[in-house]
């Protein structure tokens, strides 16, 4: 498949997304949203892929909403709105997308591990887009603005929901009220990194976190656990939970990766899981 | 309006609400919770008011219930305790309030981004007053203690809701079992401060945080932004909000805020956002 | 009461339960499990306990599911797995509990304040049986891992309801999903854990803890107070919570354990609280 907005690359185990419109520092569009959820599509439907990096080409990671348009870039009832404008702004999804969420759900909803990979500034829609991988790590190039506020806008893609599980309620609403643009240090103390690394180290860093989880999981396993995680949760109790990884944990104990697991880990080897998420998820998934 | 237990004063963006029983270290009547309820309000009629900073006269914030009577000073059987409960204490709110939650429904709802500024001790519903706020600093000076179990008390006024949000569960479970008093540096470290600054500085910093949140932001951003990360900060999913943040997106996107906002943006000058909470809330709002 | 693979001890007003196994580094059974919820019922029924302590006899807390088995330890097709296979694993609770979630629902139910004592490995299931206790510490010689991806399994135990609750959503993903064993000092910096100590004075802290609880608080607030804070902390809204904590103010307010509180903080002395869970909780108690 071919994309205008962004790359994407298989490198074994590993497949990265680029946001590649690297002379606007990869401003967003509609169309890099609907081709990022693509390309999380194509991730998920192939079994040689355990993880997906996202990060951006050139100096930026993704300097929000392509504002080239001036003072009228948002504006969809002039037209000059519409570039902006697309799937991932509504739960039904037009843009080609089918619903689900646009790239918010794709991401939301992988059953690959998922790593923002944040090489420069990564601004309103370019830090929001990105809160819903699982692993965020940054240069010390990266800087964060959840600006919303200061362009008169307001937090979206879903951000106000991502955002305080992330970093706490606390923390979410400071950054979003000021509107304040800040670097990778303060980006890894309210943790919405967990890593900062030196600029020329990010995506060799991103990419050994992405082959250990590779070389040492379950494909099934991460699908489960990421899914099972982001969502029970924000549930109310624990108590639907249970109803879902005992019945799992009963299955998957009878199954080819826990021999595997078990095996490997008493031989101290590396393990050879043996199943995929294309056919050997069990019984009770998805349960929503 | 006259208020006997606070002060409420408007300078400039800013209305301070300051807690006024100096005598008794500000400690909490049913008259404060139902004063400060209708100061939120006046603040969130007035579109001048941009920011509310909270914070207490004289040597401490809340000293928390007014214990004056002695042991019986809660006890509404023999009649003492009525001075301390009020509007606060149920979502039926008596008091005058009609309704929403007294004081805590007021903050929670409040249209304008709300500061705390911890100048003293603030203990029992002195600590948990202030929780709803959105941005919390404290006078190194301040301590504060969620000591209800030390009282044979709970902890009220939503704070088992706002506690846990702010600064985790773990962190929330241990201070309110312990019941134990703590200073300025654990409050930071615990995160439920989110600056610590020398005690004579207190106010001053507060306002430039309002002042900078006033000069930088548009008010309906602000009161969009702090009402949705509120109110689906806690949502199980995050769809539903994708329902709510597109809609105000594509809306705002069309409107005067938003083509200030970039304006200003790119000619690299303050914004003078044109748009009022009074009047120019989107169509979806409120949407609860 | 005589248990198999548990140690229960009553010193005071601190019931210890000590996983006990240490040939097995405390490797947990279904037997385990069962035994540690009737523990925790005991511990629960019986007034002159303030607090539970849970820690591990020997070198480690709890190694994990007993794979001693080899790669059929989880599989209940070939019986090999029902040893690992029991109460915890499904809400309908089997193995003699009578459902309610087996040693979760035990502990998340607990009307005790309840604490880990991580005393070594805790790693798989015996890193999240202990995720539903209110405080949690460790010696220095503690491990940690959420490996079920290694394993081929999944996080059970409702982990992923009690994880990222405990140390945030981005935390928790990254732990479960790399699958890592990490130190004493990664759980503190995490999160998991709010103390670390010297290995040999980890009972003493501990008991220091609960002691510290059982004679500066309520009984009746602490059993409120921590199913106030599991139950509402995840709720979406604080509304609910007005209608609970209200009502119990007032009751409280008028009680016997209130006027002790407040009596004896005027008086700068201990309390001596007269009420009893077991008799004096408040008419709306349970609430669910």
């Amino acid at each position: 498949m071919q994309f205008s907005d962004i790359l994407y690359a298989v490198d074994g185990p590993v497949a990265t997304i680029t946001l590649n419109r690297p002379d606007k520092l990869n401003a967003f569009t509609a169309t890099m949203g609907a081709e990022l959820a693509q390309a999380v599509g194509l991730a998920n439907d192939d079994d040689a892929v355990r993880v997906i990096i996202m990060t951006g080409a050139g100096r930026g990671f993704c300097a929000g909403a392509d504002i080239s348009a001036g003072a009228g870039s948002f504006d969809t009832k002039s037209g000059e709105g519409a570039k902006n404008f697309g799937a991932s702004r509504s739960a039904d999804g037009d843009g080609g997308l089918g619903g689900n969420g646009g790239f918010v759900g794709a991401l939301f909803n992988s059953k690959k591990a998922t790593i923002a990979a944040f090489n420069g500034p990564a601004v309103g829609v370019g830090a929001t887009m990105a809160l819903p991988t699982d692993i965020k790590i940054a240069s010390d190039q990266a800087r964060f603005g959840f600006v919303f506020a200061r362009r008169g806008l307001v937090p979206e893609a879903g951000s106000a929901w991502f955002l305080p599980r992330l970093v706490g309620t606390a923390q979410a609403l400071r950054w979003a009220i000021e509107g304040n643009v800040f670097d990778a240090a303060e980006a890894l103390k309210g943790g919405l990194v967990s890593e900062v690394v030196p600029h020329d180290q990010l995506l060799a860093r991103a990419r050994e976190i992405a082959l250990g989880i590779a070389e040492n999981t379950s494909a099934v396993s991460v699908a489960l656990t990421r899914a099972m995680i982001w969502r029970f949760g924000s549930a109310e109790l624990p108590f639907d939970l249970l109803k879902i990884d005992g019945p799992f944990a009963l299955e998957l104990g009878s199954g080819g990766d826990v021999k595997e697991g078990v095996a490997s880990f008493i031989e101290k080897r590396k393990p050879a899981f043996p199943n995929k998420v294309s056919t050997d998820m069990p019984s009770g998934y998805p349960w929503w």
